[in-house]
């Protein structure tokens, strides 16, 4: 007979047995990552942190999150395309964060030279908290969307089959039973292949852009092993590396290493830290200006900088990216947190008043990607 | 179009890369062993060894390997099943080899009391080398078989996966489509969810008995992955679980920590130093002598002997054991590449003097389980 959830949490000695099949199992269903002293090690690897136990997410807030999702993608790549939204957006925030300034003197400069490349490749990962209201009811709290570097799609690919094994020793069956199949590898996998076919050209190359230390690569590496399995080739390449072999040739094509580069999947470039050089900045705004796909391109990543989503919530705006559609705007609005300003001024000062008054009420995040708390 | 392997071997930088991908590809595929300097961690993990190309073999020694292999089981079970075969064989080998000798002495205190269980589990380990002859041609020699503590058939269940996407990487495509399946984990799993049922208990549990440095778990793990499917249950305990809390009651059923076992499988106790005290020989005889199901039984691991094999390789021995299979005995002796004696005396003399003219023919095999050159 089926255990509950209670009467195993109540068996410290079953609790620890677990902690081990748990971990083991994390090793045998490869949710990796490199360790913290080898990050570039090749040699040795430890697991990812994961719950125990998976999640409990009520039906009706998974089946919320799965249509909300699709507004969120369309309303980044609206939000992408609407210059005049992003530059008065960003217009506060550039003056006093230098890297911003910088990713957004890119999108000025390739706005104004042209387009090279129509497609544009979203990966996004929306992020959210459940949210548990004093009467007992869940809701959907939206902490932030990544358009840049989303990770642990690789990952995620493995949990549920962690998670079942873990269910299965602890007697745990009719949880076990729950938990879905999720393998977002192969879809982002399928949106770069899209890309790259769309690109048009066989011999050229999906290059994932990746850091220096190379902690997250199992990650990488579900993705580029399904893009292995549809026959689309894949390099990983560093900054470094664009800037040595890197160069565009009259119709901007990209190529690094004399490979044709179809797709800059970019998994690096989210952070100041990540530009070690100008020649850093250099590679980007070459990749930016190519017509390799980009995944993001320069007016999706600024799309995704928390100082826009900010300048999303107050009432009115997202009814100017969907007009015609009450609907949409109301579903992506029930998942907003408050997000509010801490430039300097009256609205500002507000923020800073409320926030002392109660800080346990409130997250700080960074402008970029990258967490933060 | 697909490459060829010379052309391939040839591209050092691409051996190099392929390297990289291997090495991320066994981790993802869970082809792994804790570390040397921290073999009992659960924190991290290396990778097994395992080549970076899968190795030819003709069709014909494959259909060969398969149907002799069952003659070696049926071999082992019988030379298992005949005392006087056994004491013969090994009556020179235990006067000198003092570890043989305690488990031949646990071997007649059982014999001499009766066993109390008639089912024997054996999961068998044959290893070859493919001989070349001067001509081109390709033979099949057998270097051992492993009737205890046959390890590495978890991790092969996962090797055609990396080799896969090695070979695609690549562009080996051909190679690729011509590599088989290979699940031995859900194969050694079925032999012990078999031998649980026949036990007829459904809450005795199955005992991987295992070494106080796990580096090898995750092989273990995956048949006890597998067993959890099937709904049998593992536990994983070392002898001195067993010293400390075993117990046989009035029936000989044996009990660990509270549970009944219904098999002990054993993944240790085939080299002296796996005997840290005479507490260990104690519980092995007791694992010996209960109820529960042994893989192997004691006689099986007897028969697994160097010193066996070697006395069943002169003319009229196998036929003894297959009186009316002289097919069987030919596909046997086929496979037998010579074996000696060091044994003192005019025939121990014999191989002596063979070997130093020859060094580079031989190689030197200890009695027992666990390698050596």
């Amino acid at each position: 007979m089926s255990a509950t959830r209670e009467e195993v949490l109540r068996d410290e000695n079953l609790i620890e047995y677990l902690q081990e099949i748990a971990r083991d199992s994390a090793f045998l269903h490869g949710v990796l990552m490199r360790t913290k002293e080898t990050p570039n090690s090749p040699e040795v690897a430890s697991y990812a942190p994961f719950t125990l136990f998976p999640t409990r997410v009520p039906s009706a807030v998974f089946t919320q999150v799965l249509t909300v999702q699709t507004h969120f993608n369309r309303l980044v790549d609206r939000v992408s395309q609407n210059p005049s939204f992003l530059e008065e957006s960003l217009a506060s925030t550039i003056k006093v964060d230098d890297f911003t300034a910088r990713l957004f003197n890119i999108y000025k400069q390739v706005k104004e030279e042209g387009w090279a490349q129509a497609i544009v490749l979203g990966l996004n990962r929306s992020d959210y908290m459940l949210d548990q209201s004093p009467d007992g009811g869940t809701s959907l709290k939206q902490i932030e969307i990544n358009t840049i570097a989303a990770s642990f799609g690789g990952l995620a690919s493995q949990t549920p089959d962690v998670h079942r094994h873990i269910l299965k020793v602890a007697n745990l069956l009719e949880e076990q039973n729950r938990i879905l199949d999720n393998n977002p590898a192969a879809g982002l996998a399928r949106g770069l292949a899209k890309a790259w076919e769309l690109y048009g050209s066989e011999s050229a190359v999906v290059m994932f852009l990746v850091e220096d230390l190379q902690r997250n690569i199992y990650d990488h590496r579900y993705i580029e092993n399904e893009l292995w399995k549809k026959n689309v080739p894949v390099i990983r390449r560093r900054f470094e590396d664009v800037c040595r072999t890197g160069h565009l040739d009259q119709r901007r094509r990209l190529f690094v290493d004399s490979k044709e580069i179809a797709i800059v999947y970019f998994r690096n470039g989210y952070m100041p830290q990540n530009y070690t050089s100008e020649q850093s900045w250099d590679a980007r705004l070459m990749m930016e200006r190519s017509l390799a796909v980009k995944c993001p391109d320069i007016s999706t990543h600024l799309a995704g900088t928390k100082k826009v989503q900010q300048e999303l919530a107050p009432a009115g705006v997202l009814e100017r990216f969907f007009p015609d559609e009450p609907e949409t705007v109301a579903q992506i609005r029930a998942t907003f947190a408050g997000l509010y300003t801490l430039d300097m001024g009256e609205e500002g000062d507000k923020t800073v008043a409320m926030a002392l008054a109660n800080p346990d009420q409130y997250v700080l995040k960074p402008q970029r990607e990258g967490g933060g708390k």
